[in-house]
């Protein structure tokens, strides 16, 4: 019953020792080439492995990251569960930095910035949290933790979701017609949605039409998500006014590219939420126990969904 | 018992209507040339009128902003009540100045900028709100609501006073000792202070020599409170990491001076908190109330501390 680490050494470290203690009946193993293949029933991995055939005997696929976008489920036998990372500092990380774009959209940080670079001395009108709306596209747990970190401050919250939510505070929209609805009272859009079929390209121009003249964007989905021409474009016309974006495609976004250079985006890369070991070796651990014990563990991922 | 209005014409729109429809036997002026002086019992303006002589009969001076600086308190007849502005306006806006520039260096948006510059895509390490010090100087009541809104990022807290004050969830230093303790444990720290004699020159480098190397700095009180040199000077060594900064010294900065180009500042032009007509309409009046009732009103100035 072995557990195959198949990411770096340094978060592998911190994986080990936490497994030594919580887990010393599990082998747990770094490398792949010396490992028993049949004895491995976990493995934790970003891609997936070319030979993960040799394993015939595993029982979950743990993704290190939040999303499972990465892998290519169809390659993963039926019967392996697979897993996408839930952990504490993923949801930590991700409440900083959409709390940190929000507030930097709201308060015109981007021109601001501009206006720094020409030494320019310019107060701009404000406008009140109470009339700036949120809308965030996908309510999954980092959407709720991340307006619970936005409720205090009075902006009006909204959320869209494939199928009903009911959230306290938040007004939930679904479905397409739920979208329209949302995006037409969304004065900063936050795409949170993971990367499936249905939302590749999901960011177009179509769908910043629907938003109000002057609305600003937080990207930290995927970058494929999101049509990065026609952001441009809006940009340009100033029908989007600001952005905040912290996914590309592709990444690393070549040093030529002009999303870079647009003096209306804030751009980093994409650092807005990363597994950090230590929690994320806990979530793994809980994982293997409920597991063990006959329960889901948190984070299964539905195929038929593909998140 | 006139209200004579010594501001812009579009605040004083706002406050006429409130004025009107909450104290109607109060007279609201605007025209100080027409005004009867001996009738004029409250005045609110930003400086201190050259002609304040005049209004004999004025009970209560009050200041358009939240500070007092700017008014020179010796010329100001010993009877006459000078009252600050406190505001829901001011705080709100200041909660989320702070946020934003607390979460900007907490998560390296300087060296992210610098970078987005340069088109390269390169993630740095990132530390844990767990182990990122916020230090706060001056806990009044701004300080009181901005600490409420870091309190849920775990962010270790503390906030320096001239006298003890107490706090839940804070560590409360005060005095010249407790300065030194606050500064060596400071990651990020933020002035709050009023601008008084003693608070002129406070953020020099012998305080910043006081803080750990890599400290980053959030000023948002006044402008003649930091040697802007030497922030300049312990930005180009090192020691402090980054800054952001709303208030300089003179305001407004000229197009050439060297703090809007450094690479490690974000500067803002003094936008942080600004008094908003409706909420300060509010306040005005509750204040008036308070004295008519024979109380003191909120945001009293203490003559001997200066604010």
């Amino acid at each position: 019953m072995t557990f195959l680490f198949n990411s770096d050494a340094k978060r592998g470290a911190v994986f080990s020792q936490a497994f030594a203690s919580a887990l010393p009946d599990i082998p747990f193993r770094m490398d792949a080439a010396t490992v028993d293949p049949d004895a491995v029933r976990y493995l934790l991995t970003w891609t997936t492995p070319a030979d993960l055939a040799r394993y015939r005997n595993l029982d979950i696929l743990f993704s290190i990251g939040a999303g499972v976008d990465q892998l290519d489920l169809a390659a993963i036998p039926r019967h392996v569960k697979v897993v996408r990372m839930v952990e504490d500092g993923i949801v930590r990380m991700m409440q900083e930095y959409v709390l940190l774009a929000a507030l930097a959209l709201h308060r015109n940080l981007p021109a601001y910035l501009d206006r720094q670079r020409q030494g320019l001395w310019s107060p701009l009108p404000q406008m009140q949290a109470q009339d700036r709306r949120i809308g965030i596209l996908g309510l999954g747990m980092l959407a709720e933790a991340v307006l619970e970190r936005l409720k205090p401050f009075g902006f009006p919250l909204a959320g869209w979701s494939r199928s009903p939510r009911a959230m306290e505070g938040v007004i939930c929209h679904h479905g397409a017609a739920g979208l329209a609805t949302m995006l037409a009272q969304t004065d900063i859009l936050v795409c949170l949605l993971p990367l499936t079929a249905e939302t590749r390209g999901f960011l177009d121009a179509a769908l910043f039409a629907k938003l109000p003249h002057g609305a600003a964007l937080i990207h930290v989905g995927r970058g494929p998500q999101l049509d990065q021409a026609a952001l441009l474009a809006a940009l340009d016309s100033g029908h989007i006014a600001a952005a905040m974006i912290d996914v590309t495609d592709p990444e690393p976004l070549p040093a030529d590219h002009p999303l870079w250079r647009h003096p209306k985006i804030i751009l980093t890369p994409h650092i807005a939420s990363v597994t950090q070991p230590e929690s994320a070796a806990r979530a793994v651990i809980d994982n293997i126990r409920l597991h063990l014990s006959g329960r889901d563990p948190i984070g299964l991922i539905d195929r038929s969904r593909g998140y």
